[in-house]
């Protein structure tokens, strides 16, 4: 059983309004901390169990593969999603990429060539921490690129997409929706206790700034990047124990929708076992 | 508290006599199978702090890294060790990679080309499932490449680990000596369930039936390239929990030695608070 989570509440709606989601509800659970965190562990080896069936099916000549988008403002917990949720899954699964800025020689290139490269092979869940997102949420409120670009990149990213979903690739987009209120508290936390000090960087607080503007980049890009093939889902993220479980749900349900099964032999198992016998 | 093996008695011995070790011997641990589960369990919480600590000091421009180089026979637990040891620390702290049989171009290149590529940055626990010393067993084994080049490998592989250490990387090598019955069975164990025939690689026997000169092949490996700064360890690997266990003790001790500290802020703490009060 995997948990009670309705996840089809967590689906971004159109027009989306970030506004009002309140961050710190729960939608689609009805329990709280501590039922959100027994459910969570109890979803751990499912996932897992999962994520293996389909590396067996990549190693049987599958091509399907699954891709997580994680986007968000700082501090609103991709980090502990990959710590606590993909961290279940045994690392020969997961192919992990965490995007910074870009360099030199990514700059010289289009921005899907350093995404592209990072894109999880068959069997594997592929785990984006920041993405070719940010090519159109920073770009747009820093001014990084002129808006006639940062238009035609929706376009190029609703491409892109569908291509790797008709490649085999099931891609499923997350936008942490934490409040400004909760942010102030956890980079407070983080000032606060010397051990954390080396999370926080100044210039989160130069990003912090443009709180605004960054959620109505976020809703414009969700709004226009949203497809039933490669669907946007809002995660109120003000509770962690919340947000780990969605994405949990999320990508249990994504894997049993691949009605997965573990490949049969593609050699005579009976001519091995003898084989093995008189080894 | 770490567990009450001692690593030691795992280090490979001059000269190395494979033979003279007892593959489902616990060497340096008192207890059985449920004493070891427990300290594996216990250990993964440290494991992953001291990780985590090292990848703090990566982002405070510290250069040090952990490189664990698994090699072992076919079924010898390999994978299990990834799952269970290196997956008790945070993905965002682990590389790792599995090297397969090389390509065309892996081939058109020096043998260490593509082993340069994946070795872990600053603060990351690397880990290399097979790694270049196939290019001096399987070759050897195998007549994939001469005496004369193999003979050469051993040096260039002493430097190249050399390199590594001088560069910050505290290099782990692990053989897990698995005994040739236990293999069968393990073997077995695949044929016989449905659930892991995709496991199993008739390819798994041919290279079973040169079990003597691959014996043969890490003994002389294990020599030639064991270094204090770069040390060879020999884990007896029939008892699963025990070769988890031992692994987990040394790099937990690789860590330890390495005197981690949350690194201090680059910044002005108060300044930022005061920052962050007024956003």
């Amino acid at each position: 059983m995997t948990s009670e989570l309705d996840t089809q509440l967590l689906r971004a709606s159109h027009p989306l309004d970030l506004a009002a989601i309140d961050t710190s509800s729960t939608p689609g659970f009805d329990g709280g901390k501590k039922a959100g965190r027994a459910a969570l562990e109890s979803g751990e080896a499912r996932l897992a169990e999962l994520q293996e069936k389909l590396f067996a099916e990549s190693t049987a000549d599958g091509t399907r593969s699954v891709l997580l988008v994680l986007q968000a403002m700082d501090t609103a917990g991709k980090g502990g999603v990959v710590s606590h949720v993909v961290g279940a899954v045994d690392p020969q699964g997961v192919a992990l990429h965490a995007f910074k800025s870009p360099t030199d020689e990514e700059k010289a290139h289009d921005f899907l060539w350093r995404i592209r490269k990072q894109l999880p092979a068959a069997g594997r869940l592929g785990v984006f921490d920041r993405s070719h997102y940010e090519d159109v949420l920073i770009h747009r409120v820093r001014g990084f690129s002129t808006p006639e670009v940062i238009e035609q990149r929706y376009g190029t990213i609703r491409d892109f997409e569908q291509e790797l979903v008709d490649a085999g690739t099931t891609v499923i987009k997350v936008m942490l929706h934490i409040g400004a209120d909760e942010q102030k508290q956890r980079l407070t936390d983080r000032l606060a206790d010397p051990a954390k000090h080396w999370k926080f960087n100044p210039g989160d607080l130069d990003e912090r700034a443009f709180w605004p503007q960054y959620m109505e980049a976020y809703q414009i890009a969700l709004d226009r990047t949203d497809a039933d093939s490669a669907p946007w889902y809002v995660i109120p993220a003000d509770h962690k124990w919340f947000a780990r479980l969605a994405v949990q749900t999320l990508l249990i349900e994504a894997l049993e929708r691949l009605d997965l099964d573990w490949p049969a032999a593609d050699y005579d198992v009976e001519a091995e076992k003898a084989r093995l016998a008189a080894s």
